[in-house]
């Protein structure tokens, strides 16, 4: 079965953060309902009064459902007959843990961006709140929801590789080369520590090249040694990092991002080398997986193509050779939600194979960015996570 | 402005076929909701009741608009306070001009699958329909809604390549390369002449060759030589078809379509040349343009890129580096449709630019279609349009 | 055993043609000597005494080898007992027959460039010349020297495509696509009838397609259509032909040329679709052979490695990876030539697998090209060959 | 004036090791012969004179040129009127020391292979010893030979790329992934410390991408951190090298080298970032340079285009499209060698952009090897160089 199959009884979503002007908002609501598993009935989409009902109308909701603070959607929408079930938190970093915070204690669900927050404090404290709720929590790593991610993920998993003795990962940009636009409301937030948090490239992109190496691999990291800077005259945070990783078991790595990388778009990267085999997958070339046995030849996995494994082809929607993309991924991921809050529902089981980046995931990778911003202050010292 | 805003007013739409085990009708879901400007109200999604009940039931319809038939469906349809405003029609061939008929005479829009229809006769009398009604009708060839294709088409349209001298357009897959399994039931009706028409592989991927290499370079066929030839044994229709083509102006082309070359998935190409420069675009890498004036270097164009013009920036939804692809394609030629009927509800001006296949398109492909086998039944003479 | 190992005993070689300016001579010059095999010890350049004089010295000729004039270069060689063994013809086409004769009615072998010659009369002559002959002929179809276009008739042959539907074929260029300027010498003759012969761009370039399609597949062309086109004003000779072909057996096929596709380098391509697989190999990017088993995943096949067969290993220097390229190729027809040359010698037999495109083949070609004249000439009729 | 002119005046040439078996030397070989400049006329190929005897014959040598001891053919040769005018040096790397300087004592020119040695000690004597001498040095960096490194290294001197903030070097083979077999020739030495010196991978490619980093950038490194690693059971050399980098100036980088990247062939690739532009060059794929100004489209330059500098076109033999490889780069080396030998024998300016790496190039990159050794027998610590 595939995403192909039509489901019944949208999800009710609500949102916060998410307004004009943003992006990951407007990808967060295509995501929810390119399977037509959520229904959008609610949201605080802006902190100011003005600007959430404008948002709000523009995204089709109800007056009666549009908040201008998250704090009384929460309360409100908990005590509704038809409430929210689950809510998707797009706000800058700072305001994951105190928005997610408020709909967790209330059970309702949360769909979080990534970075999970931008302190290890915080991180902490919605690692545990998520821990002791009832509802789920869902963090969107969403180059995990690619099919040939998975295939890679599954292909390690079976010994296809043997034993992993490298790693390199990358994920290089160059929107923030140069000092950006003022009304950039993107870059804004992004480069102030007060929103973004400890990381500047490590936190944005960084904490996703190592969600992926980690969901790939399986690999635990002991020890990383990194050279954070910052390019841009009069940047507080970094835009570039340089790191090797030292892996439980032997293997060693680097991982690489960059968002200051002149004629990168999103260059996303992951190369796997065991005593076996080789890997690769580049996320602006999604659909082909890239693996080759040691002294073998080369061989181009597609999407749901014989040579898949069946938890890839349960992410696909169209046949190989009809290029999917990163909004597909993206719906993966409310596509993973949808099944475990069904599940929920019901108590059910969980379909084979589903799964997501949880807050434990999202507290390492805030853990990641603090242990990196930790050995560059040391000049690049080892240090342990 | 580009497609990451979103929009109000869901137009509500119906379906004709699109029932459990289809493809096409998945797709068509998907792109109408994918923007939220579309909701799926009713449906005839197949042509015995209890399957007709059972596919709308799993895509979420409510029982008292689950039809089994589409006649009755447009009737009272046409009558509802909050009847459907559009309906799709995602039939086999055989059925596009009696399914459209119905709706178009009741002004409900139509967004048909391609080929216009099984036969040029049929064509001529739903182009004749869609002349007549005061309702739009979209032909859903999907691959004119990728940006990159609309860039080749505005840069064709400004001169960039000068005089077009050669057109090479190619559509290859390989999945009717051996005989189909009985319970295939897409190769089923697309290899049986009854339901699919004149054209095996010419109709069912050939016009889509046509249609792509007509709207990007505006070009008339003046005449065309075509072999057809069915490979798999037992096979009534072409499964291959090799076309030598002859423009108004002095350019040639060669077109070739396959659905038994092994190896290939969905691999449809353009490439153009001209008095100035040559261009080329290939749909399973789609986020590249590549264009290379005569004597310079090529180069890759990606979407929304400062070297885009505003026709394909309009129609994209994330920033270059991030993958979209067959379905966001798909969904926007969606989009032309809300836009166009948007405009039509208050008599407003189209906005600049939109644009989609017509049912004039859509005769045009059959007669494309009904060209090659008349060439090929006359030794691959030159037959004209 | 590969090219790796150097050879005793270099061959005295000749060369007519070639003079200052040429390009073809100086690449079989080099192609001569990158093995060792070869030794150019004498030559009649260029067709007046001073130039050719000059252009021997550029080469390091001593001036008593320098000859003004093939025919007594030919005769006088003939009776030196270090004379020259064998000779390079890299004339215009028109002088292939002339030249040719000489040398092979003298029992000097010939290694001559493609096409055959201009004209089919000619042809006819040369391939009975050759026939009759003691001494051995190559025709320079340097790509056929290429290793993974070894690979791929080795794999053709052995049955991995199952019987053979589809053959596509390209070679397109753009190097003519103005009217070159007054001094191009390349481009001179090449658009002359006089010295170029029949064909333009089916002469120089179509040819090589053709051979390049009949080495790699053995298929027999039964008939074609072509339409050829000259699309500079005043070109007298084609610069496209667009060809459809029917192959003894059912195949079919579609061969095109051009050398006015703008933004096209030097793009000969060839794609072969089974029953059983398909296989892909591209000039431009000719160290890697895609080949796809139905149903199966692409495997990306390199020189040299465990996947290739005995004879493409023969003809590779470098390990996978150290890109080979033009030359090379170009190397192992002179290093076919050089085992052929050795083995005539002294009688031995040859050792398996060294082949080269014959005078018999060079007929074919030019056939091929007196084919599609005869076929554009009468509005693209099927004709025979 | 590209590489297509044939030369006069071959030069008389040596060589040292390079017997039955090698490979490196065979590739000198084909490199001193491709465009006729060099004359192999005497060779110590083997220290055993039963091999030596051999090999010698086995490329044609003459039996009182061949020599079971390279100081006996220095100075024998030295003497001859027509003695050999350069000398190869392509035995293991412990030997470049004492056979290069018997050459350049006696004013014999060295073309050497890399790495420079295999100590630092050795290093400082050779590189000593060559500025002591008339004689030229020329080390084969060969990556340096390809047309596309000599454009890139042109821009970036232009003033392209603005300032570089970033350098990402990488050099991956798989081939050492296992324990090699007892009879692998090249694997033996290579993983001796004996013969191959302090570094393993990083000797034997990491000193090329270093050099090729260098070459390009002209940026000075002023640390480095290094985690070198062995993954093969037994083996007393590195092979794979993590190594981040901090240039003088600001810029950082990143070197990795390894042989034991499963699947990888020779993928030596080197991208640079600068605050106007990047570029990406890739030895596996040496005909394209791909260069993105920043905020604009990328731009794939290929050989001897318009776009390319004089420089980069000096060093192609034949027109784009025609690829040229692995051995053309490596002749193009020998070539400007004999640019710099015929200059030597004249006294006359050498001709514009002849350049090549030296023995001081050399030294700095055994000083990287051992500062990679130092560094990771410190737990990866900041070293200067």
């Amino acid at each position: 079965m595939s995403r192909f199959a039509d489901r019944t009884g949208p999800i009710r979503l609500g949102m916060v953060g998410g307004g004009q002007g943003a992006m990951i908002g407007a990808v967060h609501r295509i995501a929810a309902r390119l399977d037509g598993e959520f229904t959008l009935v609610a949201g605080a989409l802006s902190s100011t009064p003005e600007k959430a009902g404008a948002s709000a109308s523009a995204v089709g909701l109800p007056p009666d459902r549009a908040y201008a603070d998250y704090a009384e959607m929460a309360k409100r929408e908990a005590r509704l007959k038809d409430g929210i079930e689950a809510v998707a938190v797009v706000t800058p970093n700072h305001l994951h843990l105190p928005v997610a915070r408020e709909f967790l204690k209330r059970g309702i669900h949360v769909i979080c961006d990534k970075p999970l927050t931008g302190t290890l404090a915080d991180a902490k404290k919605l690692a545990a709140a998520a821990e002791k709720s009832e509802a789920l929590f869902f963090l969107t790593h969403n180059y995990t929801g690619y099919p040939l991610v998975r295939e890679a993920r599954a292909r390690v998993a079976r010994g296809d590789l043997g034993d992993i003795r490298l790693v390199q990962v990358e994920y290089a940009q160059d929107w923030l080369a140069e000092a950006p636009a003022p009304d950039n409301k993107q870059a804004d937030w992004r480069t102030d520590p007060a929103r973004a948090g400890l990381g500047g490239a490590t936190g944005d992109i960084g904490t996703h090249a190592w969600n992926l190496m980690r969901f790939v691999t399986g690999l635990e990291v002991e020890a990383l040694a990194a050279e954070l800077t910052s390019f841009v005259p009069g940047r507080a945070l970094d835009d570039n990092a340089h790191v090797m990783l030292r892996f439980r078991g032997g293997a060693k790595g680097m991982l690489w991002c960059s968002q200051v990388a002149a004629g990168e778009e999103n260059a996303l990267s992951l190369r796997i080398y065991g005593t076996k085999a080789g890997i690769e997958w580049r996320q602006e070339d999604p659909n082909r997986l890239l693996v080759t046995p040691l002294g073998g030849t080369t061989e181009i996995v597609t999407r749901a193509s014989v040579a898949t494994t069946e938890g890839s082809r349960r992410l696909t929607r169209v046949p190989p050779g009809h290029p999917e993309g990163f909004l597909e991924a993206f719906a993966n991921l409310y596509g993973e939600a949808a099944e475990a809050i069904r599940a929920a529902r019901t108590g059910a089981a969980l379909p084979e194979g589903v799964t997501w980046p949880s807050a434990a995931d999202g507290l390492e990778g805030v853990a990641f960015v603090e242990a990196c911003v930790r050995s560059s202050r040391r000049n690049a010292a080892w240090v342990s996570l």
